[in-house]
């Protein structure tokens, strides 16, 4: 198909391949609904109007809005290879993502950030990435790679590659320390996404000079419009943890709404699989009070024009045939996607099938020796020790002191006390090195789980009853190679996930994963006792990062998060 | 200046080169106004709150704006140099402007294009290219140059060129001519400028797929709204010719006022001298109703973003410090303007000294032989003759039939009957093509002018009464070989406007240039007779160009553009 044909399909002098018949099309540019028909040929809108095809489809008065775009995803959160995720969101309507594959960099580096590229490729699902700019999170941290600035560098020129993903470590940042200005020069002239939570006044506009130029983390409307004024683009959050939308979407106007835009972040594959993706996002925005065609514009044409998406983001000539056909603007039921001018989805079922990328580079990444149960002692002078204390809905924890009981000068685990182990193993590099804690709360009584989902760097992380248990658990990980979550009691196995792609994804659909997710969280409140009130697989894959206060457990011991040093249990 | 200096003066750990205190700085993603400092360092905005400088200016609760952008404009119609433009509009609040110089390519090509390039860079002016696409105008002119796909591909990747300047053979390109779509192919990823007045529906369609994504010729708000749902960014005209700031403001809401601008596509010297530049379409645009903070987003952000010129059109951290200081948001007279952090204006008046490029690429550029009186004759089989009748306000003209006076089978001139003798010369080449025709209503009684400012191919047009007095203003103009604008009468120069460069630009400041043009038009009316309804330069400037109806004469001879053919007198 040469220009010249697309230009004469829109004059009406020839038929378009394909012509979607009694659209109500939402215009982005205008913020209107437009009757018409939509000419497509080949990959591309030719135009709107009255028009005849080679193939017509009658969409019978729904709407026509653009592909929706994810403008911030970790695409790991959904615990699905790029492609299974494709197969999960484009029937909901999502035609493109801004990936920022930072968790799986942590553990395979530049070959996990190029596998999330080769997987996406089959997908009819535009991946952008954003390079991870804080791999590892924290200095001292034992992440299973290091990305520099000279990777940076390497990395920004590669196909696929929009920008730098988003620079966590905002104080330094605001401080102007070397590290991070570095990675930033790097990517210099791309988009560079911010994450600076609370962040005001002087210390976000030297965050802001530094390179940063969009902000997911806004929790009042207040934070969105000041950091709006200074030129930030707002990403308004739609994730599993992390969901603002029904509350800052009271602070979008029609003066500000062209800044904003819709993201997941993180979300995971229960959610996903419930209810959607930005269409989700969409209905919340809408359900709560948003103009349903300013909502359209913030997951479609706001984000392509922020990341420069070209011909992405509305429904007009010369744009890009990524549609999503709706039932209303209220619901957002997704009844057809298009992507590229073919059908891809139909009543929330994929009509496509992905082919995934070579693998070998991302999996069998647990590179740890069995451990023992007397790796796993904790000695203590006293019966008081310091215990992490989760808090409920939220990551962050408490460092409290609790009397345990003591056996032979060791914590001895007591049901009763509801006070756990909980440890971390490096598993990237063989070093052995395993960090010790106490978590109370948990609710545990026997057996173990372990997984190799433990953000930031993904070590294997265990919490369980007996040392007897946690060895078993951890080694049924190790043995395996590929990583997973298991859940054992007794010296057997209850429940387990693989999750071979860096012990983050699964290669499996949508459906599986989170049946699988459902049957493993069930199994531990119903097996091991887990409390209710917490997903342990959550609770459990942020208890290493050191950066979410107050205390955490590492490969290198408790660290207190507050006082920014390792700390004794 | 590093970033790592950027950021401590922005934490408030430094101090600011420059800080501009107590201003009232007007948001432009927001669309609010802010009180507060603007810290300044180096060519760069590092922040906005409470900031100290090195050296601090005390704006007293002024207002400061983003410096202002012009859309769309052809330098050359200000017949000054780009340094002197420079002179004339930045004291005005313009820092940037998107320059298509189609003018100075019809007569010198490649040269003419890096010479306004080259003629800029001394300026506080940001002076971006937008290569002209229709060069020459039609494809029978005999312009001094001819610029084709080629040469697009080959002056794409020069310094300082946007994109593809306006495509104003609209039909060609919605027809897919290979001619204008090899061009369009050649700046591809590029903005593409259009121009398609009145252009609808599916020409339109066809149009817009073909390329250009911007529009300065709308006259009424439905053709604006129509071409925004394309995708198309809108220029909103205030030139001296066209003026559709009044009217289309009426048309702008919030919900697409982020796809619209300001322009001045052609603006004549004596309008810069006496009401200014963008300042001026701002003045207009709220005086009929415009949210005067929209206004000011049109005339700076909304150009930004359209062109992709990076850190320009707002006032926030990264941005390039430019500046325009207005008393108010109503008469937006501008009293500093700032450039790359530097005050470059003040009350009205430059700071700066701009050094002119070479100009010897782009000077003597009359190149054709003296012309004798028999030149001129026109032969008549009758006492009736096909002659030109220009409408009042208007560059349209009307093709009448009228009883002339004949001696020797000649036309011969009678001031009783108000038809005068036109002649258009060839004058890039040395061809000797003459074209002539008749003009009625011009009023000239006696002498003659002749001018080498013909739109588009800028051969030399004559208007006169006697052979004798048409020779001799030519004459004028061939004996310099520079050009320019001479009024002869009775075998003598009575006025003259030098043009040197190409015959089409002064090298003298804005009132220089302006006030010898006053005198021009004031000695045609008062020593010629030209009648007061015209202006004669203006009217003289457009009748050679073959695509304005109804009729024109060109070196060829009299075109008859509704047939779209030549035609006998």
């Amino acid at each position: 198909m040469t220009l010249k044909d697309k230009i004469d399909i829109a004059a009406g002098r020839k038929k378009a391949g394909l012509v979607l018949k009694n659209c109500k099309i939402v215009n982005v540019f205008t913020l209107e609904v437009i009757e018409g028909d939509v000419a497509i040929e080949g990959d591309t809108i030719v135009a709107v109007g009255a028009y005849e095809g080679e193939k017509e489809t009658d969409i019978a008065g729904q709407y026509v809005t653009p592909g929706f775009i994810d403008g911030h995803v970790h695409i790991e959160s959904s615990m699905l290879t790029p492609a299974r995720f494709a197969e999960a969101v484009v029937p909901r309507g999502t035609t493109a993502v801004i990936a920022d594959p930072h968790e799986i960099a942590n553990v395979r580096g530049e070959d996990g950030i190029r596998f999330m590229i080769e997987d996406s490729k089959s997908a009819p699902l535009d991946v952008h990435v954003m390079l991870p700019s804080c791999v590892p999170a924290v200095d001292f941290e034992e992440a299973g790679a290091c990305l520099d600035a000279a990777a940076i560098r390497r990395l920004i020129r590669l196909e696929g590659v929009l920008g730098l993903g988003e620079v966590m470590c905002y104080p330094d940042a605001a401080a102007g320390a070397a590290g991070v200005i570095e990675k930033i020069k790097a990517a210099e002239g791309r988009v560079i996404d911010g994450h600076a939570p609370r962040l005001t006044g002087k210390e976000l506009a030297a965050y802001v000079i530094s390179g940063p130029s969009t902000e997911h983390e806004c929790e009042t409307i207040e934070e969105m419009k000041e950091k709006l004024r200074l030129g930030m683009y707002i990403h308004i959050r739609n994730g599993t943890v992390s969901r603002e939308v029904k509350h800052l979407v009271k602070g979008i106007t029609p003066e500000n709404t062209r800044r904003t835009m819709f993201c997941t972040d993180d979300r995971h594959p229960l959610d996903l699989l419930k209810d959607g993706h930005i269409d989700h996002a969409l209905r919340v925005a809408v359900a709560h009070g948003l103009d349903p065609l300013q909502a359209v514009a913030m997951a479609t044409h706001n984000p392509a024009t922020c990341y420069g998406l070209k011909r992405a983001g509305a429904v007009a000539p010369g744009y890009r045939a990524d549609l999503a056909v709706v039932d209303d603007l209220k619901d957002f039921r997704v009844s057809r996607v298009y992507k590229n001018g073919k059908l891809v989805a139909e009543n929330g079922k994929a009509l496509f099938e992905t082919k995934p990328a070579d693998s070998r580079g991302v999996t069998r990444t647990v590179h740890m020796d069995p451990i023992a149960e007397d790796d796993l002692k904790i000695r203590l002078r006293s019966g008081e020790a310091r215990v992490i204390s989760p808090v409920t809905d939220s990551i962050v924890t408490r460092n409290v002191t609790r009397s345990v009981t003591v056996k032979d000068g060791c914590f001895a685990f007591d049901p009763q006390k509801d006070i756990c182990k909980v440890a971390v193993f490096e598993r990237h590099r063989r070093t052995g090195h395993i960090g010790l804690g106490l978590l109370e709360g948990f609710g545990l009584k026997d057996g173990a789980i372990a997984q190799t989902i433990a953000h930031d760097s993904h070590n294997i992380i265990a919490a369980g009853g007996s040392d007897r248990d946690i060895a078993f658990a951890v080694n049924e990980l190790v043995k395996g190679k590929q990583g997973g979550i298991v859940l054992t009691r007794g010296g057997a196995v209850v429940k387990k996930i693989e999750l071979p792609v860096a012990g983050l994804l699964s290669p499996l659909p949508l459906r599986e994963v989170a049946e699988a997710l459902s049957d493993v969280e069930r199994a531990a409140r119903e097996t091991l006792g887990v409390n209710a009130k917490y997903n342990p697989l959550m609770l459990l894959g942020f208890l290493a990062l050191p950066v979410i206060p107050e205390i955490r457990v590492t490969t290198r011991g408790l660290f207190d998060v507050t006082a920014f040093q390792f700390i004794e249990v």
